[in-house]
């Protein structure tokens, strides 16, 4: 890995962006490595969370200029589909951080533009250092934030994205929380660690099949458009609910339960 | 009724779950006669709302446990979808309460968990007293939030929503508000009796049959698509409005405005 | 044009609401009006944006009672459908000015009802005056508020929507922010003036084209169902990034970038 430095603490697995003197901008090699991150640690048992923050004070500042001249070149070379699926395949990075299994945390600090927007949209839980500046820059060098679009209207709706996208605003960690683009601030980095530690061991404390059916439903319920796709989620539903209950997992907890002690997945 | 307590307040029905000692944690038998109680509020002429709260200072604590171990008998026995009925029944609960045309008002106070925070979600109006502490524990306990899920989703949006869940937190009133899973906080009981109490008056000022109309187009108005969605709800939003202006209720509606005087139907 | 005021000022087309006497209510032929300026600035290459504001200290009270009545006299002459052409009428415009490619901002003061809360509604950006209250008091006059419901959902969510059509409750401008209907509060015309000069000069520093680029993907975000949904339109974001990229705007907006200076379409 030679964009992202990854290391593996107890049931999380920290991903940190790390193109410092490029703000974190993601490359085309980045999110090859990300997503090779992301495979591996969907098969490693222990791993119920991944943490995503940047390297050297900011989270990440979007797009990498230097894969967009090489893109750039390629088209004027007759590669003409070079920047469709240079785009495109951060879409997919998208895709994958958004309906993997485990808990995606991000960590945010100082700039988190564009792309980085995108990532901080699909956590599960995001935390932000008050530093943090947040901004969708796109159509002041007359491009769409193509790939975001969708992450940032499911995360905030579609109001607060209009406004954000169309006057390239740039808002801070307390309008972020407001927005529910972080769910909580930090102040300084030795708080943001703190609050990071806390949400960990918040998860330590919740069992790993439950949570990944838990984030199936959640993310289906996002999904839904009448009636009938309601009933039949809730069918679904209360299939995932029969098994676990006589599944390991909830005869552990129901035992735990009685027993007044903590179930054998708490750390 | 046995679980429940039930009565009559002019053009409101007031229901109390009534299992103090268990928080109000909600059996089958409770289900059960919550539906009946809906059933015969929808049939009543003179009812405009449906006020859910619970006794002892606590709103309710989720299912029972009491109801599990009596599914994990039977399951035991062979009867292994006792768990899926057990829990798809709930959900039942949830859709009526969520459909029906009376203004359904939460009144939150103390525990307000699991199944609790699903009534919470499907009320028109939710008011929480300060002491007020909501939370999604199921994960904890090796199992998913099944049922309500899709209604947590709905209220607060996506991205709170696998917060709440997937880290099992636990939240107090004020971060309810402004989460909207609340709409006002009131700070003890006299306190929470009296919003009550106005928000019965701001309802007795609305026409009945307009209120109808109206769940059934907000409602419809969470589910739609596309454009061509968007057209059919508007093409059925005039007929409703045609239907209303030149019915009983339009009528008086016009001639109480021009006449500067209440509606017949305002208390 | 008889019942509005229209004016070009740089990038911006400014259309004033201009019925005062009847705090701005809309007329059929006000929305005839307005349907017929929206279709000339889409066709006018200088224009980014679109304001929408009230004359005389309110933004807008809703529909106007004088064609209510003009309806129902027609509909007592047999012309049962005029109830309904007048309903969905306002929806058109509704839907029009929701999905043009100009970014539309609304400022309001003063009254925001009904109609006028559908206004605020669809708008991109919304400024409000710290004197703004708003409401949907239709209940109280027997009818729903139909065209507007879906858009009011789309703004605030269900759950918020409920309760303001539900309950015909009035919230001033510190609640509409905190719920999103407003992105801004300005305390004082003059304030709300600078605040719109402010939000235009930002549009000024963001391409034409990108903009509507963004809006319409935006506008689609809104939509998707499932996966394969959120497929497509990424496909389609990539499609329009790649054009862009190698369009007359992206190479400019690159260009200008590395030149460290304004681009060209920067005022």
């Amino acid at each position: 890995m030679q964009t992202i430095i990854s290391e593996k603490r107890g049931i999380a697995q920290i991903v940190t962006l790390n193109r410092p003197e490029q703000r974190n901008a993601i490359s085309l090699q980045m999110v090859d490595e990300l997503l090779q991150q992301l495979a591996e640690a969907e098969r490693d048992p222990d791993l119920r969370a991944l943490v995503v923050r940047g390297a050297g004070g900011n989270f990440c500042a979007g797009g990498d200029i230097g894969d967009m001249l090489a893109a750039q070149q390629s088209a004027a070379d007759g590669g003409s589909d070079a920047f469709y699926r240079l785009n495109r395949r951060f879409g997919e990075l998208l895709e994958h951080f958004n309906r993997t299994p485990l808990v995606v945390i991000a960590a945010l600090e100082g700039a988190v533009m564009g792309g980085g927007v995108g990532l901080a949209c699909i956590a599960d839980i995001t935390i932000a250092e008050s530093n943090t500046t947040i901004s969708l820059p796109e159509t002041r060098l007359g491009l769409p934030p193509a790939q975001i679009a969708p992450f940032v209207v499911r995360r905030i709706g579609l109001a607060q994205a209009r406004r954000l996208a169309l006057s390239a605003a740039r808002i801070d960690a307390q309008l972020a929380l407001a927005l529910g683009l972080t769910h909580q601030v930090a102040e300084g980095t030795e708080a943001l660690d703190r609050a990071l530690e806390k949400q960990l061991q918040a998860i330590a404390g919740c069992a790993p099949n439950a949570l990944a059916a838990t984030k199936q439903l959640m993310l289906a319920s996002a999904n839904l458009r009448g009636d009938e796709d309601l009933g039949r989620l809730l069918d679904r539903g209360a299939e995932l609910f029969a098994a676990a209950v006589q599944g390991h997992e909830g005869r552990e907890g129901a035992r735990a339960f009685i027993e007044k002690r903590a179930p054998e997945w708490q750390y």
